[in-house]
């Protein structure tokens, strides 16, 4: 890697009193002489800057060591910007918009794939590098249909189309697919009764459904791995449950896979790994799923930089696409005894709220929170829980529909995280980069800005630029 | 300036696969060749990461510009780190422990000015540059006796001892300390009647309590000067009223008068300059307090960087103590157009709050609220406010008691900002330096390892250092 002068000392003295905006750019122009063969662009999905540092927080004090991410800033190991995201209808954007800022080069309106605000339909780019005879690929904790990698995938007006993006991933014949999303390819639930898992294998894919199936992948065929109906369940719920954790890898599993399967290209690799429930548990304002899935999506981080850094050829980009719910580590007395709670939590509050059945005492709701997450709910709050649940006529609740946010506020006197909502919020983020091309980074980019950064750093053919 | 390699090519390369946690530093241990003859420390106090970029994105939209800080990492100016902000007492810190951290190099607990948990007292960092020679103070827009300078002054086991720090400052003779704060220099406000402000002029301070007098300043005497009785006011209030922008400067002006003075002296100088109302505000979830405070400091921003470009021997450090409130611009299909509210709002919160008597009707309370910050409450909710003042038995409130709180709640339906919390949060914090020393800015650095820090940077004697 290239020497780089941070302060160029010579250009400063000439610039004199001009106001702050009339400086010139000090990133050097020229571009750095080594070539990202490779690059691997991790999405922590929905990350305020608070889920990273209290997530940090956790894992220093309850495992002694720091996250890998801060690790890397820690160390200077790796380079640090801002990113600004907003999309072409809002300051405040959907996963959809941001992920084809990167995916497509240009801001879109919330909700679209790659569909510009005039019906620009620009290439996504694994389809570029796939061109370029790169192997390509997503891995994600949700369905691999979802806005996040299919942003890198596919044109479409609509993130909801995701029974139409299964058939394109098809076409697309892309390396390696990973992630949740049975739901979109099985015959009984897709609308048209197509069994996509079929014609993926009469294609020549290879189609693994868990674990076991997926480490066996050799990489002979592109792969299709599809381990859950929609999202793949909380890191939290899954390493504290034995069938899951057999059946279900990793999100550091899967991109240790990927990696193994695409690194053997000699024309290398371009893949997104996605911690897509790091956003679904922000929006659930779920305290253990988000802080233990972020620590998941860490531990891809550590698989993605191990590589790297033997490689020495790996554009590695560390990042998310927007903030969500900004929660923080608030100020009480008790804020570090609270914080451990956490440590010895077991479930998710999504997990735990499923346990909850209509005819359930207080105390058995008490009783619930006692087991799975240390925390002495009283009568009341059990009664506030259970009287958010909304029953059907069957006596049935809608899943997708958990008293999450009663519990969330009764919780933050428990755990002293607080949250400023439950959407997404126009935050600045964290974008940290590592590798040939990380060299030009910017200390604030603009989220569309990383679309053509990549294709210069793996110095594809100008053609490509948008 | 010297050369840094950000990747140490040959030590990654022998590092092969060993988990990231035992990468040794890569930071140069050699420090620069080039001394901070100054340093500038600015402090936006309890800035959230929300509070900067929503400022930052205000400005953008609103004058199309963006804010000196955000351009500062846009033009890699300046370079960046990550700070923990924990006290020796809590994982959430108070002013008074994060201040002490940096002025007193130790963590101590919460509520003390550089007094340790072992009831140690280290020396304050301005008392250390001070015995070298060089000019030191303090500016802020609080209490000149407010935690935050009072941290690079003093010991005390409680940082609400602002009576007794007056008097603190009579004795040490720092260079120039301005902010507000009468209420502990005057005899009328002062327990023991003391008259500080006769006090320290009969001992060769200049004293000068508004504007004006503070612009005639030349610093042939050490220069005391207090513009009101407690914190200044909010920018947005200063700017929309006549008679205080005519009396009180802005935090960039009194930053201005202060380096004009203290860069007379040959052995250089140090000051803090606190933007202490941004914490205010946060804690009121006061918006417009909040943003148009934050952009009052980054003006002072400037004004620090525009000597420091010329200057080239000053260092610039430009942090917060701690997150406060976490807020966030979030997810609205009005969100764009509910920002722009901020652009034609001219009072803060507080100011509103404080024009409201017993005696007003829900109407009077929504053309108020539409006259100053265009914002069409309903009666429902003017209702709701006014339920919420505490009007004590001679039926006046409290006016450290208004509703900042149920209001807030309201606004947020058009403002799209929301808030974590009403208090301090663990936050990491954004850490930005430039100039001699910067050079070995870590991207994660823990407050306390400022204080060696700046005493290396300035090469002051090893004696010093903690
Ligand atoms: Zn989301
Ligand atoms: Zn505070």
């Amino acid at each position: 890697m290239k020497r780089r002068d941070f302060f160029k000392n010579g250009l400063l003295t000439s610039l004199g009193l001009g106001a702050l905006g009339s400086i010139p750019v000090l990133t050097s122009a020229a571009s750095s002489k080594k070539k990202a063969k490779n690059i691997i662009f991790l999405v922590s999905d929905g990350m305020s800057s608070g889920t990273l540092n209290i997530a940090d927080i956790l894992l220093r004090h309850k495992e002694g060591k720091a996250s890998n991410w801060i690790n890397l800033y820690e160390k200077n190991i790796v380079r640090r910007g801002l990113m600004d995201t907003s999309s072409a209808s809002s300051l405040v954007t959907d996963s959809a918009a941001a992920g084809s800022a990167w995916g497509g080069g240009m801001r879109v309106r919330n909700g679209a794939l790659n569909i510009g605000p005039n019906g620009e339909k620009p290439v996504p780019i694994l389809q570029k590098f796939k061109s370029a005879g790169k192997s390509v690929g997503c891995v994600t904790t949700v369905q691999i249909t979802h806005a996040t990698p299919a942003s890198f995938c596919v044109n479409n007006g609509s993130r909801n189309a995701m029974p139409v993006i299964a058939e394109d991933y098809l076409r697309l014949r892309f390396d390696v697919m990973m992630g949740g999303g049975a739901e979109f390819f099985s015959p009984e639930k897709r609308a048209d009764n197509r069994d996509l898992f079929d014609a993926f294998q009469q294609t020549g894919f290879e189609v693994a459904r868990n674990r076991a199936e997926m480490m066996k992948a050799t990489g002979d065929k592109p792969l299709l791995a599809v381990f859950s109906e929609d999202g793949l369940p909380y890191a939290v719920d899954r390493v504290n449950n034995k069938e899951m954790s057999e059946n279900i890898p990793s999100l550091a599993e899967m991109t240790s896979k990927a990696i193994e399967i695409m690194s053997k290209n000699p024309k290398g690799f371009v893949m997104q790994v996605e911690g897509g429930k790091v956003d679904w548990a922000a929006h659930g304002n779920d305290a253990a799923a988000l802080l233990y899935d972020q620590l998941d999506f860490d531990d891809a981080v550590g698989v993605a930089m191990d590589f790297a850094m033997r490689d020495k050829e790996t554009l590695v980009i560390i990042t998310t696409d927007h903030g969500n719910s900004n929660p923080g580590l608030f100020y009480s007395s008790k804020a570090n005894e609270n914080l451990e709670r956490l440590f010895e939590t077991t479930a998710s509050n999504q997990w735990v709220l499923n346990q909850i059945n209509p005819g359930f005492s207080n105390s058995q709701v008490i009783d619930l929170f006692m087991e799975y997450q240390k925390t002495p709910l009283t009568q009341d709050e059990a009664q506030i829980i259970l009287s958010a649940y909304k029953f059907n006529e069957e006596g049935l609740y809608n899943p997708q529909n958990l008293p999450f946010h009663p519990l969330a506020s009764i919780q933050s006197k428990y755990t002293s995280i607080q949250w400023a909502g439950t959407n997404h919020s126009s935050d600045f983020v964290e974008l940290a980069m590592f590798g040939p091309g990380s060299e030009n980074l910017s200390g604030f980019m603009k989220n569309y800005e990383l679309h053509n950064f990549m294709l210069t750093a793996s110095k594809m053919d100008k053609d490509f630029l948008v």
